[in-house]
């Protein structure tokens, strides 16, 4: 089976756009506010947004399961304040949910936070709660820089961070770290804040001691680590010189931290999976993602990730570690939930 | 010949750093100033801290020639505003030249700017064309973000940088993109917003149209840069989305924008020479920076990097144009001054 757990509900119906063009313009006009209960969006509409996007490229590329969760350059958490995130975090996972309930076998949901900068993390424990025990959600997506790209927010480690840690623990569900659109003109959200974020959340982890309070947290680290794998000798070097064990050690024996696969193309995939263990590599694409284009030079979507990974010379119990059974230890939820369908 | 095209002067007399620390304790305490023509540091002292330190290293590894700048992290634009910068920027110029009068055919000197934040970046160009005309300095270090964390200065590509890309170009020498240290807590100097930078700035340039305005203007991004070569196939992807043509055209193929070789392991160096073509190349390895230890693996220095270059499977020319060629051609005051010495 091949599992990709970096999937985001970027077809969504107009609707859901709608409903958020009238919600960021409610802050300044009251009377533009849109209903609460939520956008009006039919079955029949989702299916379509689904079955000629991403179930038909998983089809294709033979991907069984996606976690799916909403759009991340649409959380957008800097926008107005805490209960303008977490009503736009309950329409957005409820969505999720339901295309998870429409296709049972083929989605599992992930779930956004409502983040907003200067909330207390803690804030955003009760949505984590409904959407791990009421829409089945399997992971979440938790942003490290809800400002946008101002990083006004505490390293991860940060003590009032913990209240998540502590419920993810007990929900046994891993959280991916994932930034969201930046608002800073010096970042290029998918090319330069998504990359950044990934690096700096790893060194934070890196230099803090997270894994010790939390043995049982589990972080995925996506696009492929950002810069991590690249400069892997730095960050050993950097972990020694803080007078730390080897990141492998620390951070990813335990399976603390996993890296997924969303790097777009062959010799990036090569260098992750030399150099870091395959245990802590979770297949992935993100695709419809922040690079939908097809690559003149191979004729494939630059996002068709499964390729590169089954080229990159793993052996079979690797490649099946890599394309699924490190997602179902990593997902508890998924795995019961593929047991659950006999799977 | 080999040339190591970032080097700083990590290693500096102790009393540079008592006369840093006198002028930040001035910016509360205007009788704490130091002397405002500099320390008083012997050229014996000067000795001692290079032929202990940087030369030891150059000899042992068979390093001829190094490009050698102010120490990166202590640069500290955020630090005081542009006066602060300005006399901080002077002392430190002056005192990489006076190592490379001491040793001229080992090393050449690299020039800091007086950046701040907030400040139009052409203040910072009279001390610019001193360092170059007055002292010889080949390159400058250019901080994209002299906030130190914040981001808040413009991409790049803005036309409030034009002022000093117009110099550059008049006096024919590059600039590293390089920030400093970090004082945002969710940025490890050396572990996250270095690299992090390297990314952003490509992006910025990748976006924008720089060497139409600017075609002879020549910018080094340093670390290997940052997660680029790691993610080729997003970048390519995003040009693509972009409407751009591939990056290697529009930046690399005339020598606009150079990566240097500060990865510090074997399968860094093998992705980034895999991917960017050997002429968009530089060696390089920032010792005594970053990572300053021994990577227990190999018994050698992690920032050994002409070791990991050598075995990357280049071809002796291919070699040469990383460890010489290509330097000589994007550096020309480097080459002038090499040519002068008969070599």
């Amino acid at each position: 089976m091949i599992i990709d757990v970096h999937g985001h509900y970027t077809t969504a119906p107009a609707a859901l756009g709608r409903w958020r063009e009238a919600q960021v313009a409610a802050l300044a006009d009251p009377a533009q506010a849109p209903d609460p209960a939520g956008p009006a969006i039919g079955d029949d509409e989702i299916r379509e947004s689904i079955e000629t996007n991403q179930l038909r490229l998983m089809d294709e590329r033979g991907i069984d399961v996606t976690v799916f969760s909403p759009r991340a350059s649409f959380m957008a958490h800097h926008i107005g304040d805490f209960a303008t995130s977490s009503a736009w975090a309950r329409i957005c996972n409820d969505l999720c949910h339901r295309v998870a309930e429409l296709y049972p076998e083929r989605f599992a949901a992930g779930a956004m936070l409502p983040q907003s900068p200067g909330a207390d993390p803690a804030t955003a424990v009760p949505e984590l709660e409904r959407a791990v025990t009421e829409l089945g959600a399997v992971a979440v997506n938790l942003n490290p820089d809800p400002s946008g790209g101002s990083w006004t927010a505490p390293p991860l480690t940060d003590r009032s961070w913990y209240p998540v840690w502590e419920k993810l623990v007990e929900l046994d569900v891993p959280a991916m770290v994932h930034v969201s659109t930046s608002c800073n003109p010096a970042f290029h959200t998918t090319g330069s804040h998504y990359l950044n974020a990934d690096t700096t959340a790893f060194m934070q982890l890196l230099q803090g001691d997270l894994f010790a309070d939390f043995p049982r947290l589990r972080l995925v680290i996506p696009h492929g680590g950002g810069a991590v794998p690249y400069h892997w000798g730095r960050f050993r070097g950097l972990a020694q010189a803080l007078g730390k064990p080897e990141p492998e050690q620390t951070l990813l024996s335990d399976g603390n931290v996993l890296f997924d696969t969303c790097v777009y193309h062959q010799p990036g995939i090569d260098l992750l999976l030399s150099v870091i263990p395959y245990e802590s590599v979770l297949f992935a694409s993100e695709m419809i993602g922040a690079v939908r284009g097809i690559d003149p030079r191979t004729g494939r979507h630059f996002d068709d990730t499964r390729r590169y990974v089954e080229n990159a010379g793993l052996s079979d119990g690797e490649l099946a570690a890599v394309e699924e059974h490190n997602a179902r230890r990593a997902y508890p939820r998924l795995d019961a939930r593929l047991t659950a369908q006999g799977r």
